[in-house]
């Protein structure tokens, strides 16, 4: 417990960063957060009346899913695993927190990022940073050699969120991979063909996927004179290439990372290489990286992989691009990331980020990524034994963002409910005949709602039919219970039918297919 | 980072601990733990030759769902969210931490399990404790005053994990709530209909549902004598009579908690009575307890409840029981929980814990919970304003257990993929005729698998049909290919059948509906 002085000097500190950041004009995420921390102080030294005063917020970088968007979620999640499905793919599920030492040494320069959890006392933990690692961690405990699955679930980053653009610290992955001694390049090819399939099916417009493979860069950087201790921090720069432009790309080289300006240039001419199966034909004719062992078998199976996405019918998006080069410490082979070409119109507001400043179209960036790992599953093993593995995981909150700004933009109503009756009267006490109708209903099957109230009017039972989409009303009233029938009425058209009590579950179910 | 001496000393002291609890044949459980932390000790000195030992297991109290274990979970959740859904219920998500503050004060004398995350600078933060907090402040937050809704999703407790028994520290919670301000009781009876339906639904055997009210409990303490300051931590104590005698909860409360024991005896005699509404009305006659206006007032509700629960067909699982108590602060009326009569035959062993001692049949106790919670969201709320929220919670994880344990004594096969027909081949050289075919059926959307080698043999790709049970194998061959046909192999009946190519989709999709 820090005691009140503290707490009071604290908050004086916190508001003076807060009125430093206004007065320089800060961006509105930075002011809020400062402010946040403002409040959570506040709020331990209490309110005026020694009353408790909550910060109603999710924690940064995080948000709540309300029943519309998560009827977006339901369907963009659908697609997903009917594609997945459609693989012969299994899934599985692992906790959302590993021992901190499974997930040590896999993230290269992204460690950091890592959520851990308090030592409380036994193990220690910390939270999923993606859900290749754990898939690895359960190969090897379960001394599994062949499988493949998908896992959708969330993971953890403590990264800067930028939440108008899909970017949070808890967010979906949704990845498929194959597990197995295979012969090359034909699960790779596979991974592609989702990745395909599943944008295609989401409609977000155009989109690129880039591959590359870790042994051309490797051999690339080796023949560039990258000293090989500078194989992984080069690849770390190289991989900012999506958001920085070479020239700054090629000054971290240099003057962070300490390469010769020489070394640099000889990079940036080969980073600036796209193409398809011609591009890697033709970097096997070049007489320095076809010299390399790595770069080699690299660019022939590169030709391989390209010769399959043919059968696939998938050439048309995808490109050779020797600039890809993926953070992740893990990759032994080849890697991809898809791109959409697509901007995001117009950010949509949320409560603690309302980012005026940022009003023009924002690329959404890279919407899926993956490779080859064929060493991670062997980390885990206590006599190193190898399963080679390859996947793909499936950026979906950015996915979420365009999906929910178009459904923002578009006329039609999402419905949140499957509700298809509603059990209403015009009359007053008949509580217990709505509630034992409705009852009959459930009993049937039918997805029936009742108004919590015992004599709720009419109107207002139409009105909540009318704002949640729910396409019929079983009316009852006393004439109605005499003659043994329910008054059907169609929301939309206003039409109204006596139907015998009998057929009712019938006719609803018939108007509801 | 610990010294190297430093560890060697805490490896030998952890070593002991082991040989200790061995010597003095503690469960396999505890044993286990203590082993789990000195290999992990272990594993941070490094190994023989200095290669790092990784612990392969994951967290204490949590596991890994295998495919075959997410196929019985994903028939659960069906089954729950189509009741769900059948009721009308839209759903949500929030995050999986919340800040700390949030969830301070909401959990009495559980709050020491909740789990906090490191400080790494920023918001202090917990793991989700359940739903309920996290749907109460998302109320106050987006100032909803009127939601029915759903949220399956997984919550953390560092309790004492017993996972024959299904109690783990992370677990699944499904749960259902109705916020709004709604005549009485009408909300709540739908709440048990649920339960209700649900457990008949999944088909688990015979079950209860105890029914009582927190203002019924606190009335009963008042006449008995309790001190008003002592309500909660006496309700704490009789909620622990479902695993412990009477005498021993009787201790704990004079013992512990320093009640005269008259007044115990008193509390004993209320808390062994059990009835329907019948029970109400005879205590509403009690001249004691009809004096007390909170009891009054919560017997008025319990009488008119099961007005309700007879008109949805219900009353003959659920009984009133004074002894229910749950153990949450939250609560303010109406509380329930349901429990299952069978008892689990035989633990399923875990790598991590395999119970030798406690092959008896072990009661899973309660599968679900709930009750009304009407000051919650008001504890958010700056103003105090107050939604009245009631719901319940499936407890899924012993549900899972039963299921499983099921679905092991059955002799039918778990299927843990959909896929309709493998691509195969008897020939060598036809990888790119089966890539081709494979493709095809793809984007007819037609689920296949395919073998990812060159040339598998006939017999190792109907060897795989026959593990996963795919129905149908589509084979190629240099005559098929040159007819134009396809041959079309039923896996069970071993018929085989050409098929004109154009016409094996829907030959594919007719045998396969």
């Amino acid at each position: 417990m820090a005691d009140k002085a503290q707490l009071q000097e604290a908050i004086k500190t916190q508001g003076e960063v807060v009125r430093k950041l206004k007065s320089e004009k800060a961006s509105k995420e930075e002011i809020d957060e400062e402010v946040a921390k403002l409040l959570q102080l506040k709020a331990q030294l209490g309110g005026d009346e020694g009353k408790h005063v909550f910060v109603l917020k999710t924690a940064k970088g995080t948000r709540d899913y309300n029943p519309k968007q998560m009827a977006i979620r339901e369907k963009v999640f659908n697609i997903i695993i009917s594609s997945f499905k459609r693989h012969g793919a299994e899934t599985i599920d692992t906790p959302v927190f590993e021992l901190k030492e499974t997930l040590t040494g896999k993230y290269g320069e992204d460690s950091k990022l890592i959520y851990d959890l308090k030592d409380q006392g036994g193990e220690l933990l910390s939270l999923r940073y993606d859900l290749t690692v754990p898939f690895a961690r359960y190969l090897a405990m379960n001394k599994i050699t062949n499988i493949k699955r998908y896992h959708i679930a969330k993971v953890y980053r403590r990264d800067n969120p930028a939440m108008t653009r899909g970017r949070y610290r808890e967010f979906y992955q949704c990845d498929f991979d194959i597990a197995g001694q295979y012969d090359a390049m034909i699960p790779d090819a596979e991974c592609l063909k989702i990745v395909y399939e599943i944008l295609n099916e989401l409609d977000l417009g155009d989109f690129r996927i880039k591959v590359n493979d870790r042994r051309i860069l490797d051999g690339m950087f080796a023949v560039c004179g990258v000293p090989d201790e500078k194989f992984r921090t080069i690849c770390s720069t190289v991989d900012k290439l999506d958001k920085m432009a070479w020239e700054d790309v090629k000054k971290e080289m240099v003057n962070e990372k300490g390469l010769p300006e020489d070394v640099a240039d000889q990079i940036g001419e080969y980073v600036s290489m796209q193409g398809g199966q011609d591009l890697a034909e033709r970097l096997l004719q070049d007489p320095k990286l076809s010299q390399n062992k790595q770069a080699y078998a690299g660019l022939t199976d590169m030709k391989l992989l390209f010769s399959y996405l043919e059968l696939f019918q998938v050439t048309d998006k995808v490109v050779f691009d020797l600039s890809l080069a993926r953070g992740l410490d893990y990759y032994t082979g080849v890697i991809y990331e898809a791109i959409l070409s697509q901007t995001i119109p117009a950010p949509v507001s949320t409560p603690t980020e309302q980012n005026g400043a940022d009003e023009g179209g924002v690329s959404v960036g890279s919407v899926a990524g993956g490779g080859r790992y064929d060493g991670l599953v062997g980390m885990f093993d206590p006599k190193g034994r190898k399963v080679p593995c390859v996947g793909v995981s499936i950026g979906i909150e950015r996915i979420f963002s365009i999906m929910e700004q178009k459904a923002e933009l578009s006329s039609e109503k999402v419905r949140t409910t499957e509700t298809q009756v509603l059990v209403a009267s015009a009359q007053k006490n008949l509580l217990e005949e709505r509630l034992k109708l409705t009852n009959e209903l459930w009993n049937a099957g039918i997805k029936a709602e009742v108004l919590y109230k015992k004599n709720p009017k009419l109107l207002s039972q139409l009105q909540h039919c009318e704002e949640t989409g729910i396409p019929l009303v079983a009316i009852l009233g006393e004439q109605e219970l005499k003659n043994g029938v329910v008054k059907l009425r169609n929301v939309a058209s206003r039409e109204e039918v006596d139907v015998p009590r009998a057929d009712l579950m019938d006719e609803i179910k018939k108007r509801t297919l």
